[in-house]
């Protein structure tokens, strides 16, 4: 749970809507955390004196926004949260950026490509066009592909963007080969550039490169973001967006900390198991057990001592909990995947002996008890 | 989040007091999760024909309660959850207890004793004595070492229990080696007594009976135990209740599912904490790191292809971000105690060759780039 102003205040509008807030019993108005960074970076601001930099961090907490419940939305949900917090390099945005790439490789996942911008660059594109809310502007934009044509030309109009055509064409077109052609109109675009250009060139020398995309029309719907944002989307761009981050410099300052960049991302895990299931590559669930061990007749003794030596040498083990007969252990084994099996019947205690059976190969031997 | 409803009925009202409850947006009653047992529980009921028997769930969720924070309680916190259904066999009682033993050990901890007893005893001694109220006499017992005297002794009396010296003498005097004298009286306190028996002697067998003690005057405060119960203490008492469980029987079924026997803790990270640092094993939060890339001038394409190929092999690896020079590159490599720093210097890249120093014995030697 988090304070229901920080959420509100620093997330933004879209946010603030979604918010599962309440009031506590001691009349503190709360919620449930929708998003993580802000509570990150408050705390990085609080402990900022005993922490080095650059800091990388990840968690994964589970959050709460109230919307619709929908194919790749639920209200409650886990979320992988990458940051690094110090550096303002843009190799701090490549490391964030490949290590969303290498999840997404790792997980078996083709069908994906990070589209890449930089705020400043619209900023200061919009500027030219003396557009004076930018913020809300941004919102608008954000919301292109999610809201009636009708509306979002409205929107535009609201926010003093007449040229919105030539706005629009800039953010299609320009390509990172050809987005040098646009320094030297202004100080905030000629930065987005060079950032932008850095960055493409380090996914470049990591090997990554050929997953991402420069895409001006990318904004990101949180308010906090101050330079690169990314979006991921699979390759036709027929599901809603994977997941998303950005570079937010201002927002350990705006707690009291010192000046810290930072940059980084949130992984949902709803969209993200849509996604795998649609590729093929949602892994089988499936109980894996290293040994199972049957016994027959009064031999507990054994059966928990043998239990507790396999299981000090780091194996999964487990035996009848049910009171099953022989037959029935082995066939519980064989569903559970046991890999062995080991057999301690009351006759071979006798002589200090068991049996044990590779469920695989099908092959059994009798060893020493005191063996295992 | 819960429904209020599902917690307040399951878990009774010690900790029904405790509960963030509120509103959601669509007017449905919610909580923030106190325990995890009965949400647990309901999804065995609900699933219960696809799942076979025996099952064994743990998980770590986040838990809410509120209570005044104090010394080993927050409002806050983790709690592991260990649970075996489906079996009613005194071996899913060890299962459990010995789960709990092996992670105290593991986590270096010594001075720690499980209190364990079953709740049908005292439910057979309480009829011997004509008390008609068993939950709330349970509610009271399970108080005596937090409320005051009078209260105490007031409660018992309410319960329309006046023998309660005969009573507790027994609670604090019987022990795993005489609790045989108590059969015959009736049938509840027979399949106790039996229980506890098998219970102590697999503990035995599996090498974790010295941690463990009978003590008949454990209760538990949650309302759905049935049998064996069990609370851990540091040996002398000093510290409140570390964690508990204990078996619950009846749960499932009340939702709905078929008889489904059951049994297990939860373990808080709160208390645990505190008692590690008290016996001095929490272990000191270091960095880790296995490679540190420095760079001397413009090496970039070498940095980042080098770290990717580390990391492919499964390396920690980090380089700068801070654009610090080589001697404070090397003091940073120190402070997260990388084991190995790799030179990437603009002059060797030239004849293909990069440095490798081991920081633990000083040793460097030059290889080809290519090797790594």
């Amino acid at each position: 749970i988090e304070s229901f102003d920080l959420i509100a205040k620093k997330s933004g509008e879209d946010i603030k809507e979604e918010i599962y807030a309440f009031k506590d019993k001691g009349g503190r108005m709360i919620c449930l955390i929708p998003e993580f960074t802000p509570s990150v970076s408050r705390m990085i601001a609080n402990r900022q004196k005993e922490l080095g930099k650059p800091l990388k961090w990840y968690s994964i907490p589970r959050h709460w926004r109230y919307e619709r419940p929908q194919s790749g939305r639920l209200r409650e949900f886990y979320q992988l949260n990458v940051d690094i917090f110090g550096s303002e390099s843009p190799k701090a945005d490549t490391e964030v950026l490949s290590v969303g790439i290498c999840i997404m490789l790792n997980l078996g996942l083709k069908d994906f490509l990070f589209h890449i911008s930089n705020r400043k660059f619209l900023q200061g594109l919009l500027q030219e066009y003396n557009v004076s809310n930018i913020q809300e502007a941004f919102r608008i934009i954000d919301k292109r592909d999610k809201i009636p044509e009708e509306e979002f030309v409205d929107g535009l109009l609201k926010c003093g963007i007449k040229d919105y055509d030539e706005i629009l064409d800039i953010l299609d077109s320009v390509t990172i080969e050809n987005i040098g052609d646009f320094r030297g109109r202004n100080e905030l675009m000629d930065k987005a550039i060079d950032n932008l250009i850095d960055i493409f060139r380090y996914l470049e020398y990591y090997g990554v490169r050929e997953h991402c995309v420069l895409d001006l029309s990318i904004v990101r719907g949180l308010a906090y973001y101050t330079d690169m944002v990314f979006e991921v989307y699979d390759k036709k761009k027929e599901m809603r967006s994977l997941f998303g981050g950005g570079r937010y410099d201002d927002l350990v300052e705006s707690f009291g900390g010192e000046h810290t960049p930072a940059v980084g991302f949130g992984m949902g895990d709803v969209v993200l198991e849509l996604m795998m299931k649609k590729e093929g590559v949602w892994p089988e669930e499936k109980t894996d057990m290293d040994y199972y061990i049957a016994n027959i007749g009064d031999v507990d003794r054994y059966v928990f001592s043998i239990a507790k030596k396999l299981r000090n040498k780091g194996y999964r083990v487990t035996f009848d909990l049910m009171e099953r007969n022989l037959s029935n252990q082995l066939k519980y084994a064989d569903k559970i995947n046991a890999k062995k099996v080991i057999i301690v019947g009351e006759k071979e205690i006798k002589e200090g002996k068991i049996l044990i059976r590779d469920m695989e190969t099908g092959k059994q031997e009798k060893i020493d008890v005191n063996k295992i």
